[in-house]
């Protein structure tokens, strides 16, 4: 594609950047094995995103739910996954603290390397669900230097909402055209197609896990395709 | 100070981070020589940071202009001031490109270093009424590495409303009480302490160049002084 025109790039973060699965599941071993508690972690992990996460956020578009941080919605339904998988004796602290668990996911292998080398020809920022303090914290926690850390938080609206990625292109001080929504799922990068974004897909094959399914079939309506964040830099010329 | 529960510090920053005077004034001269302008830069930038910014920003509050970015209050008095100096000739893109002097405002001798130190104990956060894009590009720039760049722009608010901090507080994810607001201004920090936030005050002697005066009185009501970063970082024990 042609960039010379590209200011800025955003960056879905959870699947994208970091494996949430992967680290709910080793935080979530850690915990019980600590705890004598047992637990089918992939699976706790899996309802914690789909239901908690992303079925929170469409309560809350459809009106169901009142506008709350993710860092809330994630509590919601830790509090009702507890309850479920028989986990008590956990202090208001340590069911805090793993709810947080959200803010200490780790990146993909090629994350670090490729945003170093991005970092060099753009404007690097998150555009995530996720609230502003937890990706905050997540950067600070896996070393990850955005040049701004946006969220959906500061317009008040979930992706793929338009008014996230034209707040975030507002400010970052680009038109929507000059600013590249990187994410590995396509519902997002239609949103931001929609909003006028440019568009690259980074397919995340293990996001779901092993037995995960993820939709990799080529789409040649996003405007870049790259293995990973490495490939994304030398597809971009940087 | 007892420092055990700060969880982030938040940092006022054209005179407190930047050198805005010095900056301005080299930009200028760099500019003059190559167009044949002869002005009075510190005079200039004097002009446009009292009444353009800090003048543009009161007449905001008092309704006799609508919201708008810095980087516009900026613009507003840069084309008065380019008139009143007799500055012709100059395209589009140049002004444009002067305006922006303010996003590549040059950090004091002792700041990188000192933010460095204080990464380690605390999360880092700007809190500027400059725009999120001027104080993303000026880190982007100055090697400065924010955990998170805030701005005024982000509440719909100028410094020193107290909205700007609570919701700075907010998005932090913490309460105001465990934010510190680090500033070389008083008026600020007397607005961040109204806001329920910890204040450390930095004096920057400097600031308004070699003639200029600075009330570097001490004053008991805030929480810390330093002299400046590698200080602060000292007596937060980081």
């Amino acid at each position: 594609m042609d960039v010379s025109d590209i200011g800025a790039l955003t960056f879905d973060v959870f699947g994208t950047v970091v494996d949430w699965r992967g680290s709910v599941v080793r935080e979530g071993e850690r915990l019980g094995a600590q705890k004598g508690f047992d637990v089918d972690w992939p699976s706790f992990a899996d309802d914690w995103r789909n239901d908690g996460y992303t079925g929170g956020m469409e309560r809350i578009r459809r009106g169901d739910l009142p506008w709350m941080k993710v860092d809330a919605l994630h509590r919601l339904k830790l509090n009702q996954l507890l309850e479920e998988h028989g986990i008590t004796g956990l202090t208001e602290a340590e069911t805090d603290h793993f709810n947080r668990v959200w803010h200490r996911l780790t990146p993909w292998s090629d994350v670090l390397e490729g945003l170093e080398r991005l970092s060099k020809g753009f404007v690097l920022a998150s555009l995530s669900n996720g609230n502003m303090s937890l990706l905050t914290n997540m950067a600070k926690n896996a070393g990850i230097h955005w040049d701004c850390v946006l969220s959906a938080e500061l317009s008040g609206h979930y992706k793929p909402d338009p008014e996230v990625y034209k707040a975030a292109a507002d400010l970052l001080g680009f038109r929507t055209d000059q600013v590249l929504m990187v994410a590995a799922h396509k519902a997002d990068l239609r949103g931001a197609q929609g909003a006028g974004l440019r568009t690259a897909y980074v397919p995340r094959p293990d996001e779901f896990g092993p037995e995960g399914q993820v939709d990799m079939a080529p789409d040649r309506s996003f405007d870049v395709s790259a293995t990973d964040f490495i490939d994304l830099a030398a597809k971009l010329g940087v």
